[in-house]
């Protein structure tokens, strides 16, 4: 690591996700932003929109096509997805990419088109992408030039559930995920669902059974274990504005014990510097992670025989999108990987 | 139905339950409140213990063993388990009784000492008591002297669940029910885990695998299969004052779809005053059931094969607890089912 | 009262505060919904658009041009205001009418003018339109055909000051009104100011020295004092749906005390069944009115000699705008003022 | 600064202002926690009371009398006032001490009797005590052993006015505080008032004119103007763990206009790196300092002659508390005054 700063941009800045990636930036050893763009809100400063940042001294946001490419070293790109596939194949070969869209994170061309509803952009692209649950892939992430970094719902469950599929020690099929989210996840376009008067005070399934981060889940899974993989998804919103909780409901194969799941997911991750498995039977709270890194993994023994209940819960748009894509920066351009991450959760 | 009203008693009013219901009966037709109890805050108003009820005109809370029984016609007990077997067993006979405890809702004698950790301390009165969930069991109720009142949990899941059950549509072995309820659910007893500062912003699991509920609700789900049951229950506490929803995940007999699970479920409830099903393939929000007696049920097709997810929701403080207390009454009065209970929910 | 209900319409259902109405109105023993109309949802049942209320039988909402006055009585005009004023002049003359939105609440030109940036489209109907705030203005009510409900923000410091300005208690001059509002106040309309994730778990001000409320106060405060008005009033955003409370700081006059102050009030709203006036000393809380059409009003002596502070809150979509819109039509048709509002606040 | 760390001691950990300590104090390059006292959970590790945190490595907590005090330099103190005097006056001389208690905060014998109704334990030691508004008193807290950290309503009110008074821009006489707090400012013992279900969803006031904050607010509001000071000081409780936002109401003295008072507030606070100055007209959010050590501060224009609208805004635990005793650490022992500060805050 020289002296020299990763000159970073961030494409998308005006969202939640910009935000926290330029939370975490301010304060990275190793990185310097020299690029922030928002084509909406062009020409405006970025504290004019998050003014919680406003005394940083950040870049005026521009265009895309008004950037000085040569300047960069390093893109977070956190458009919309559609848009996104396109920009990418137009950046120039010398800059690295996170991703933290959904659009480069199904890898097979017709599972993309059944969920997105059209065909890929930058087919040719996606073969040299990797994808980007750190933990799990972080040899082939060091090497990447484009990562995709994963949907907030898919990492807390692949973290939780690939060491045992790895090993057969639960059952692949059968799998349930009961996942509950803070209305960050949703974005921060106004829509009459995402009012404070709509979401306070109750809850509410959506997407049951048809959410767009199920075929990446189960892609995750399906790498995991060797077979196809479908799973019972079912998200549900939440009253909050960050956390993410998944109640994942598995069947072990015959013999195994809760006891024994707990000690392959505590060995896994023993040395991870963000993944933490709690003492058995311990359950784990997402306003424990909140701000931070985190995910945080609890194995409770279940009262039907031969199956185990796992919750894991992260701050979504931490190690739910920016944590982990800074993460992600920091493997890929040979960095210490908790750098500028070593921020503790607020609470309460 | 006279113009004489039921002399009504409250055993315990100085909590929520106790609050709703002062709130319901106070524009009951054929119901007058004549006692309120609460040991600790005797010689007090009810107006001071909850301010947004002090317009009305309230008997001042006494201790229980200054109640003039002969006064009382009706009484709803919302003591505490454990104390509440001794002071219905001490009740004379003429008075009917709700119980909103936990005390007579198992009805095993071995399944409560294993749940409870002590004998129980009225077998002889739990031969005359009736489980009060009033749409599955209304000629029982009606006949009653004293009604077991179901607990929150128990109530959605055993609606959902019991018409499939009995008509063996789906599995009784493989149920799993992922929990989560609003705050007022854990009581008012001021406890560190319930302060507002740990509630709020934040989801986690809690008795997973061994919440009380679990024996209740299997005890209805074998009454209604025929079967013994064990069942996956998981709660989870939300940052929310009212409201239960339940994920309910079952596997279908062979052969039967999502759309028949759903058209069984929207005939038997088609006349019910307070269970709506909901179109196929909708879900429910709790925010759409508050303050109200009102049970919804949504069924919606899984992606994994076979099958199928049910989420009901329902206010814990009201079908939950006070709202069916009443319903129960007034089945059990001979009076019109719904008198009190046509209150709307409070939305936003 | 005869058995003939009144027939009521609502222009612009698909808000909060025709929700509201709805709500208010199913239980009305003597008013009948014959009417919705919500221009951009048009064709589409109420229940989609308010879920919670979708058991009830209540006519499809259709355009205003398509309305059949003739079979309407009574309208409930929850419409933006602007283009209020043209419909409610369109309007035939049999028709008593109840405004909620702000067109004709400043009955001076200029104001008027000056605050909403347009002439008035309707000078002419402003004359025989009454200021709707029902205990302060009950007999001129009672003869209106059309009625200009108050402002949110209006209600509550009104009802707090008008007595004492009447009696020259307090000062007219340097009142300051620091008010508090659930999110509800700013509508239904997506905006991004008003996510979940921009409201939650902060406060702000906002409009200060410049809401739109101010001159209706002020109008109020002149018509009690004798004398022109002019107040500083500072709202903020809460994390709440429903509630305004406004903490109100007046001189008062040379030799009045402040228990002066609370047996005036007190005595005022004695007989008044909306408005209750707590012990002196003692302060109200929001959560203690949701849902219902109470005003509590507090009086505490202030530590600075000469000043006093009053307490005053309401839920601002019933007393603040639709519990006083349907009271207001009790007065109008002669019925029983309380008619359909003996709601409960919703405590916890 | 030396190699050699500063040893830190936090004395009553486990609440929330321990809590906070630990987090900023955790990544402090010159500091190193080396004593957690909590003599009801004392023989707990920290992390089962704070399972946020239970990744950092950290001492075991003790009973205050098992401390010893050779291996400490600096003592955090966060017990409950009244039982803070005996246990500071007890400390070795060679300690010094950040008291976050209200013990040291009143200069004034009698008035700290009027307020905390019994004698001062340690009156003499009272004469070294500097207080600790960083801002305003560096040079003597430079200087100082022992530091009574200011109050968190206290805070931003004195930022604010302080330069104001100094210059006799405002009167000192007739001002009005109306403040609004998140629940973590009353503490993490359980009390019935705390619970989430009693405080989400709306707001009160409490303690008005009655607060104890009040007398240390106009001791700092005499020390800048030079007279005698009486305020209004109204706090509320609002449905949030986080924040205080204050809004200022006072009178300008002749000819001083609210673009003069903006311009001075801004010229003292320019070169602050905690403290910000809005541009004239803007009003900051609490929001927007959720877990960071900044107070921003808006003036804003009054539509009443003569007076002017400050709205502060801090983080109630950090600034208002821990962040503002670690910055009085940081003066006391000479290092980089932000030094273990520079923490963004948390938005949404």
């Amino acid at each position: 690591m020289s002296d020299v700063k990763v000159k970073v941009g961030i494409l998308g800045a005006s969202g939640y996700t910009g935000a926290e990636l330029v939370r975490i930036l301010a304060h990275h050893a190793a990185a310097e932003i020299v690029l922030l763009t928002a084509d909406r809100r062009a020409g405006r400063p970025f504290g004019e929109v998050f003014p919680h940042l406003a005394h940083l001294n950040l870049p005026t946001m521009i265009r895309i096509d008004e950037a000085d490419w040569d300047s960069v070293d390093f893109i977070f790109c956190a458009l919309p997805h559609g848009t996104t596939q396109e920009v990418i194949a137009g950046l120039p070969g010398h800059i690295k990419v996170v991703d933290l869209s959904a659009d480069f994170r199904l890898f097979d061309a017709a599972t993309y088109k059944e969920w997105y509803g059209a065909e890929h952009a930058a087919r040719e692209l996606q073969k040299e992408v990797v994808y980007g649950l750190t933990e799990l892939h972080r040899e082939k992430v060091a090497k990447a030039r484009i990562v995709a970094n994963p949907g907030c719902y898919p990492t807390p469950v692949q973290l939780s559930l690939t060491p045992l599929l790895e090993q057969k020690l639960v059952l692949a099929q059968d799998i349930i995920v009961d996942a509950k989210s803070g209305a960050t996840g949703a974005g921060r376009s106004p829509k009459e669902g995402l009012l404070f008067a709509e979401v306070t005070e109750g809850i509410h399934a959506y997407g049951t059974g048809g959410h767009r981060h199920a075929p990446e889940i189960e892609q995750g899974l399906a790498w995991a274990s060797g077979e196809d993989v479908v799973i019972n998804f079912s998200p549900h919103l939440m009253p909050m504005s960050r956390g993410i909780l998944e109640s994942i409901y598995v069947k072990m194969a015959d013999g195994v014990t809760p006891e024994q799941i707990h000690e392959v997911l505590a060995k896994r991750y023993a040395g991870e510097p963000f993944v933490r498995v709690l003492p058995f039977g311990a359950t784990p709270q997402t306003r424990h992670v909140r701000g931070s890194n985190y995910v945080l993994i609890g194995v409770v023994k279940d009262r039907v025989p031969g199956r185990v209940i796992i919750v894991a819960v992260e701050d979504n748009l931490v190690k739910g999108a920016s944590g982990q894509a800074v993460q992600n920066m920091n493997v890929m351009m040979g960095l210490p990987e908790t750098m500028g991450l070593e921020i503790e959760p607020l609470f309460p």
